[in-house]
Order: C-alpha cells, then structure tokens, then sequence
C-alpha cells in the first residue's frame, strides 16, 4: 500500500500500526482532507485565517476513516459518506479546541493550541463557529434521519465532556460512570460516523445497529487507548501536551483501576499522590502495582472491548472494507501494546 | 392588557415599555417559557441542574417574542411557531453563556453568571450543550429550508461574535465593521425568528423577505440599546455586570461616534482612556461632546433604524401581531429616550 508522505495517515507520529488500514480508501480520504481544508473559505475572511489553523493540523482522521470504511463495508462509496466524513470530523476538532482550553493545553499535533496562541476567549468562539458550521453542513443531508442523528451525536458528546468536567478530582468516580463518560464523549461521534455510513449505502437495520455497535465499542477502547497515552505516552512522540488528564484531575481508567486495586492504607496514599497531580509518581504505581500495574489491566480491558468490536462484523460479506474496520481494532490493540512497559 | 407577576414580559425590570407589545402572543410566550423550563428534562441527569440555571433567569424573551408576532402577523400560529421561538432562545441563552465568560461578567438578570458560580470550563460546555440542544431541536423540522436557516443563523451569529472579539482594542474599527459584526452577532438571529415565524405561516416570498429584514433592522437596534445600556444604564436596573465592553475592549457605536468626533487632540485623549478603560471619563465624555454627545447621536441612529424597520410592515394587512411588531419599534425607541440624559 502506498502512503504519500502528507497522507491523513502519517500526519501524526503515532499513526503508524493504523496506516495500513486506510488503503481502502485513501483517495476519498484524501478527498476528505481536501475538502476540510477548503471549509475555510465557508467563513467570514476575517475568521478564515483562525479556522484554517484549527482544521489544517493533520490529525488521525479516525472518524471520517470509520464512516467511510463502514460505508464502504455495506455498500458504495458515494458523496454523501464523504460530506459525513467531514461533518464528524470538524465536530471533533471543534471539541478538541474546547478541551484544549480546559486542560489549559500548550501544544496539540506539534503546534502551539489555539488558545495557547490566541487565548481562551477567541477559543471558545472558534470552537462554536466550527461545531455551528459542522451541524449546518449536516443540514444538506436530505434525509433528515441523518441531520437529526448527528445533532443528537454532538449533544451527547458535549453532554459526556460536561459531566466529565463535573466529576474532575471526585475520587468516588466508578468505573461504570467513567465508561458512560467516554461511551458519551468519544463512543457516541465513533457510533454515528459508523451507524450513518451504514445509513447512507442503504445498509438494513440489523447491519446499521452492527456498525453503531462497533463504532461505539472502538470508540470508547480508543478513548482507553488515549487516557493510558496520556500516563505513558511521551510528548515528542504524541506531539501533544501529556500528562493533563492527572493535572486537570480527570479520573481515567488506569487510575480508577490503581485505587480500586489498592489496600486501604495504600489506596489513602494513592489518593493524595492523584489530588495533588503528581504525574510522575502515579505514573509509577501505575506501571508498578501488582499484577502487571493498573495501566496493563487497562490495556486489557480496551483489548476486550476490541474484540467484542471485531465480533459484530462477522457476519458481514467480506470485503476490503470490512477487513480494514477488523484491522483498525488490530492496528489500536498494537498500539495499546506499545504502551505497556 | 394582564401581565402575571411572572410572566416573561414583566421578568426584567428594563421591559417595561417592551410589555404591552406582548399582548397578542402572551398565551403562545407563557408556552414558550413553560416548554423551554422542560427543556432540561432532555438532558442527563448529571446536568440537568446546570441546564435549569443557565436557562431560568428569565430575560425578556425578545426573540420568541419577534418569532410569534411574525407568524400571528402572516398567518395563524402553529405549534412550528412555538418550536421555533424555543430553539432562537436557546441560541440566544446558548451565546450568553460563553458571552459571560469571555466579559468575565459576575452577574446577568441579578443572578451570579454561570462562569462566576462554576467556572470557565463547564461554562464553555454548557454553552456547547444548550447550542447542541438547539440545532437538535431544529432537525425535528420536517421542512429542511428551516433547519438549514437556523444552523446558518447560528454559524453567523458565533462568526460575529469572533469577528468581534478579534476587533477588541482595535481603534481602526470602522463604524461599517461595527454594524457589520452586530448584524452578524445580534440582527441575524432576530431577522432569522422574523424570517422563519413568517416562513412557518407559509407567507409569500416577498412578504417573508419584508419580515426578515424588520428583524435585522430591529435586532440591529436592539443591540446599538443594548451598547448604550452599558455605558448609561445602572446595574440595580438591569440586573447585570455594566461596563464590560469598555473594560473589555469592545468598541461600541457610542465610542466610535466619540472618536470620530473628537478633534486630533481630543481623539489622543479618548484613545487612552478607552484603551485604559476608564469608564467614568468615558462616560462623561459620550454624554457630554459637542451636539447632545456622542450617546444621544447613537440612539438617534437607532432611532433611525427602528424607524426603517417599521416601513417594512407598511404593506402587511393590519392585525394584533402586526400592529404589536410595529409597537416593538415604538417600545425599543422609548427605551433608547430613557437612557438620554
């Protein structure tokens, strides 16, 4: 499989294990990029120059790759997946500016964060601006399913980053509410980029549900996947601020997993090291508690939440597509992997 | 004419003049406020008491109101009137929200502002959540041309605010880029609820275009009284944090019809107070330059534009709704005379 060197898929460092799984459809990818960098031009021209920072990081494109996949995997790729693969992800990097100002992040993809550049208050603003246009491009779909399934997609992934920010440094978090939190948050946008591909090749019922399925277990094992990269990821690697998560106080699963673990003398000890936000100590019972650490028994779980992801393609005809959405839970397993230490 | 102690013409002590013109939809605005108050049942528990807050204070229910008297004064109100007159205000309560922040206002409707009772963090979400709610709420048309308007209307109005807080401190603002960014940020969303109240009475072209344009010209003098309001006006009155856009470098008509004014020295020394914010020198300033000062010269702009506004209803067929449209204009002059001093 060819990659050019400014493909979606090796724009970031840690991409590499999910390069191979766009070759079904890297030329609508690129497409994709293509017409995400033009959205600028949807703007006012004094905003322009802002929203093309925002939009021009490079990024994964984990959204539009599983909405387009799952089209793919159902059916024929038709524009409607492409303007789906875009509308995903701009309400992605329209939530990624407003957490970057909640975590007070410096740097995302290499670069200085938006508010690191322009402050929050213009922050906050070109966030609206990029979710607003998100939700008016999602009007064009005729099909008014669609529009209503993704509004309803960005309430709850909006609604899953509020009762995050809520429950920040609540030590009685449980491991089911962090699950509803991050199924919220990041599930919910993985669902629907895979629900509404399905949707748009005129896939049956039985099928969609499958693919929403998927979505929202890949989703949410990524999520894992990016909460344990925040505790034993490294900055030149990931390109990003690390280490917020402790910092802002948000309770994420190698954590909740290190203090349910503990005794009740450690767990105290645990709790005081996690409250005052001391990454590097916590990092270290993370990886040093018994039984391989909390973060392998993270890990683990996000390997089982993948394999149940996998399961619901099995009965789909095989084709190109369905094998790249069954590789990209291998891709994410291998880059879970890498982590444990 | 009955106004109930609660009810939404009589919530906030500057609607005063504003009341009487709630008479012909009062029974549909009491609607609007119940339904908007349920509105938090829509959300997850975990927020719902973040959502009540956010939208309970009252306020004046302008733009419900513009929507309703629009559809009564093209046709007769449907429950699409009132769906509409709920999702403009929840726009509008959405932008208040991270307008808060972004002044740092303490209080609104003699309430603590959200940011000052909970912080910046949820406030942006919070925001994100009610403008989610909205443009979800709006996808329930079946007429996509609605859904569209609103979504648009909304990009625009976020588009304004950015363009607006990209201008702060920029003395070279020209009086055209004022009215440029409050008819983005403010008239747009007026000449929307006018636009779509007649579109949903399912009016003619010609008259759903005269509407639209009243709620521009109206929404546009609104916010030309709210920018006085700031300067003149008293917090005991309003009930919120005055003085912000001077603090915040926000140039308002008022200030720029100052600068204009003032002769090259003169225009040295306001420059530095306006920069530094001094908002006692300020304000004696605007009330008292050459010709009535630069306050009174703004709210006969207003005055003006109120006035082309009403031309608009010239040719509707009079009715309660449009003779109440018209009765707008008259209440938002009168509430300008007031702040003449």
């Amino acid at each position: 499989m060819k990659i050019t060197a400014n493909s979606a898929a090796t724009a970031n460092g840690v991409a590499g294990p999910l390069s191979r799984v766009f070759a079904p459809v890297q030329p609508q990818l690129d497409e994709v990029d293509r017409r995400i960098s033009a959205q600028t031009a949807a703007f006012d021209p004094a905003i322009e120059g802002y929203v093309a920072y925002a939009i021009g990081g490079g990024g994964k494109r984990l959204r539009p790759l599983v909405a387009l996949l799952s089209g793919g995997a159902t059916g024929t790729l038709a524009s409607g997946h492409i303007d789906l693969a875009i509308i995903v992800e701009l309400i992605h990097l329209a939530t990624l500016v407003h957490d970057d100002i909640m975590d007070e992040a410096e740097r995302r993809r290499s670069q200085p964060t938006v508010n690191a550049r322009w402050g929050n208050s213009l922050s906050v603003l070109l966030g609206d601006v990029l979710f607003a246009h998100a939700l008016n491009l999602s009007t064009d779909f005729d099909d008014t399913h669609i529009s209503r399934t993704i509004a309803r997609t960005a309430t709850e992934v909006c609604s899953g980053e509020m009762i995050q920010t809520q429950r920040r440094f609540d030590l009685q978090l449980s491991r089911d509410e962090y699950f509803r939190i991050i199924g919220m948050k990041t599930g919910s946008l993985f669902a629907c980029a895979a629900e509404l591909g399905a949707v748009i090749s005129g896939a049956p019922d039985v099928v969609v549900r499958r693919l929403r399925s998927f979505g929202a277990k890949i989703g949410t094992a990524y999520q894992i996947y990016d909460d344990c990269l925040d505790i034993a990821g490294t900055e030149s690697e990931t390109g990003k601020t690390l280490g917020t998560d402790l910092r802002k106080g948000k309770l994420t699963l190698p954590v909740l997993t290190l203090l349910e673990s503990a005794s009740v003398f450690d767990r105290e000890r645990c709790c005081a090291l996690v409250l005052e936000g001391k990454l590097a100590e916590v990092t270290m019972l993370l990886k040093n508690s018994p039984a391989d650490g909390a973060l392998g028994a993270s890990i683990d779980t996000a390997a089982e939440l993948i394999r149940t992801a996998q399961a619901e393609l099995a009965p789909l005809a095989a084709n190109g597509c369905v094998d790249s959405l069954f590789a990209l839970g291998e891709a994410l397993h291998e880059m879970l992997e890498q982590l444990r230490s």
